[in-house]
């Protein structure tokens, strides 16, 4: 006897900083049967999702492939196969992700120092670069988007900054890739980990990860072969120069990076369809051309944005430095924000987010990414959420917030 | 311009110790929509998940959910967050897995003891009981099926042994979950780790896990809680009294029991479609039962078995222990064994494996696992290796192997 339903998930319109709603194209590549981990035939898939991830990425590095993963195994990954315990690692903070920089940082044995922004801000880079002068890091972990704020950091001074002074820069762009632009060999970052369940609309289950071979380098330093792989008079790396080797073996970017280069040395099962997944996903980015997706991303953003200020609403945050493709929204003083979300979501099949820490309760989060991104959603979405006010006893010119968006759109 | 072609993997019979093929309605199940992590019927679907997993461990644990990665980053989580650097841990090896079991504790900063078996055979329990009494180590962990030898370990006496002199065991039975008998709790096994892309036919992807109060308490006293979601006044767990927290942030299963308790706390964005996945696949397995799948499982070894044998191969390794859905064939002497696994994939599409480190060139291994383990691939298989090892020179009795597994089939 079976008491457990066939599986039949309600359609949502997902309009969260993530995981948002997946590409229908990406939903069919996972449902077509696997092959072997080295097949040739899935060895070829892997090569052909590294080459995109480069495209994605902008750069020319070689190593650029998914961690097995969600997106902090792959800020794990990076994080724990650069930091030599004792390292100093300098965390500039201005949201959740930051905090998480810096834990995950020091669970790896590094000394961190941490700057600290008012959350709904970002920094200066010259504040960046004064610190770094200062601190004398070996390395810098800093986030792109940091989705918790809807805030987007300028990295490229910061980057050209670190490689002029042979600082190594790690980067979060979970929240970015595919969305808005992100150029890893121009701003000169040295390893930046991206997310599948945000921009590129691909499920959550693999970290898309690039990193150079000024990262390599240290990387190598620390490298060993897994003992059951080793054969006997064969691999010799496992020697007594040894200091540090990395302390994770899963997420291990030194025997990660055999496993996927042509050697394949035999690490983990890689996960057949999760890659299917990201590999259809990376094909529809390239295959819908970067400008024009971040095009996209820009109007419906303006259009949101219009609509939600018609309403009456107003923006959390600076301005000056709102990431494109989330849009935090104040929650109108005496409303229960918990109420209004799970209105939308019962009433009307739609989640929006609310946030963490010291803003929980203060804001929603609105998320415009990846294949959640269009004019239906946006539209559908202003329409419920002043229903939803209304009747949460909000006062609302109602009709202004749709009307507003489309005004952009038909403009 | 897009120059990656649309996905059409071509169809195989996946005759490896995993990945597996996937049954048609776990792939389905993935191309489904995905609901939001925190949406009340995303939920709902977690807590089937463990509860599911308790019926195929054979457990009356509490926690039992799968972490977001794949096999071994389940053996990791376990081991990362039950050793303490300086524990001493004793690995009884017998094959490659276990070898991994001994790398990743000595990365957790275990004092590691191995005791070490000839490949094909495994332990008398009371010889591992006996290092268990002169070693006294704080936790010991063992594979229960071997897949690169294809052995599997008895376990009972070892669990039952280390819950007398209060000694934590911790199991890896990422080849048997679902395949062939594995009691959790009769066998007093502390923390078990399960594959889904072998016996369960899922994709590889995640890692079923359980443990027991045991294993909790030991995990509690290491705890601490994401800086970025502190509220002010509010936990106050990362105090001095902490001697050693936990290495790793993403494998930490104390921060992850929070995720998969009724608090929710937010960790990382739980892998939506492989959940489905797994979910999809545990309903399978119960929905056929346990033991009918084991009798299936019985009735594919003895009928593939029966066809090598009367093909004139012979098997590897000691027979009073071996590992039902694995079956390990000594390559006939003179045969290039990788010419004939070629072969095999490109004219037949069937995928069996080589094996690892002192077996590499040895033996040929050949699973029945899961929606792979059928009489259609059996027969499918024995037929098609008989006319690669002919086109090797081999002197086979042609017709032979297909006949004697039909006769298992048919009496």
């Amino acid at each position: 006897m079976n008491l457990y339903s066939e599986l039949s998930p309600s359609p949502r319109t997902i309009m969260t900083p993530g995981p948002v709603e997946v590409d229908p194209r990406v939903l069919r590549a996972m449902s077509y049967p696997i092959l072997g981990q080295f097949d040739p035939e899935f060895t070829a898939l892997m090569n052909d999702t590294m080459a995109m991830l480069r495209s994605v990425f902008r750069t020319e590095n070689e190593w650029a492939f998914p961690i097995d993963g969600t997106s902090r195994s792959g800020i794990e990954a990076v994080l724990v196969s650069l930091i030599e315990p004792g390292d100093k690692v300098l965390v500039p903070i201005f949201g959740r992700f930051g905090y998480l920089l810096q834990e995950i940082a020091e669970r790896c044995g590094a000394a961190v120092v941490v700057l600290e922004k008012s959350w709904g801000e970002v920094y200066d880079p010259e504040e960046v670069i004064a610190a770094i002068l200062r601190e004398k890091p070996d390395l810098v972990a800093i986030v792109h988007g940091e989705t918790s704020t809807g805030r987007i950091q300028p990295l490229e001074a910061i980057g050209k900054a670190c490689r002029e002074l042979d600082v190594l820069v790690v980067v979060d762009a979970v929240a970015t890739i595919g969305g808005v632009p992100l150029e890893v060999d121009a701003w000169c970052l040295d390893a930046v980990i991206g997310g599948t369940q945000k921009c590129l609309s691909v499920p959550s289950g693999m970290a898309p990860i690039t990193y150079n071979d000024r990262a390599e380098r240290k990387i190598a330093r620390r490298k060993s072969i897994e003992r059951g792989l080793r054969q006997s008079g064969g691999d010799s790396s496992n020697d007594a120069r040894q200091i540090s080797p990395i302390r994770s073996n899963y997420l291990d970017l030194s025997q990660l990076q055999d496993y996927w280069s042509p050697r394949r040395l035999n690490h983990h099962t890689e996960m057949t369809s999760m890659l299917y997944a990201l590999r259809e996903g990376l094909r529809i980015v390239l295959a819908e051309g970067m400008e024009t997706r971040f095009a996209r991303h820009r109007l419906q953003e303006t259009a949101l944005v219009a609509g939600l200020q018609a309403m009456g609403l107003s923006l959390y945050g600076d301005a000056r430095c709102k990431l494109t493709v989330v849009t935090c929204v104040r929650i109108p003083p005496g409303v229960d924000g918990e109420s209004v979300r799970s209105m939308l979501l019962e009433l009307f099949g739609i989640e929006i987010a609310s946030s963490f820490g010291p803003l929980k309760g203060e804001i929603w989060r609105i998320g415009t990414m990846g294949y959640s991104c269009s004019r239906k959603n946006v539209l559908h979405l202003l329409g419920a959420l002043e229903a939803v006010l209304v009747r949460h006893g909000v006062h609302i010119q109602t009709g202004a917030g749709v009307q507003a968006a489309m005004d952009i759109y038909c403009s």
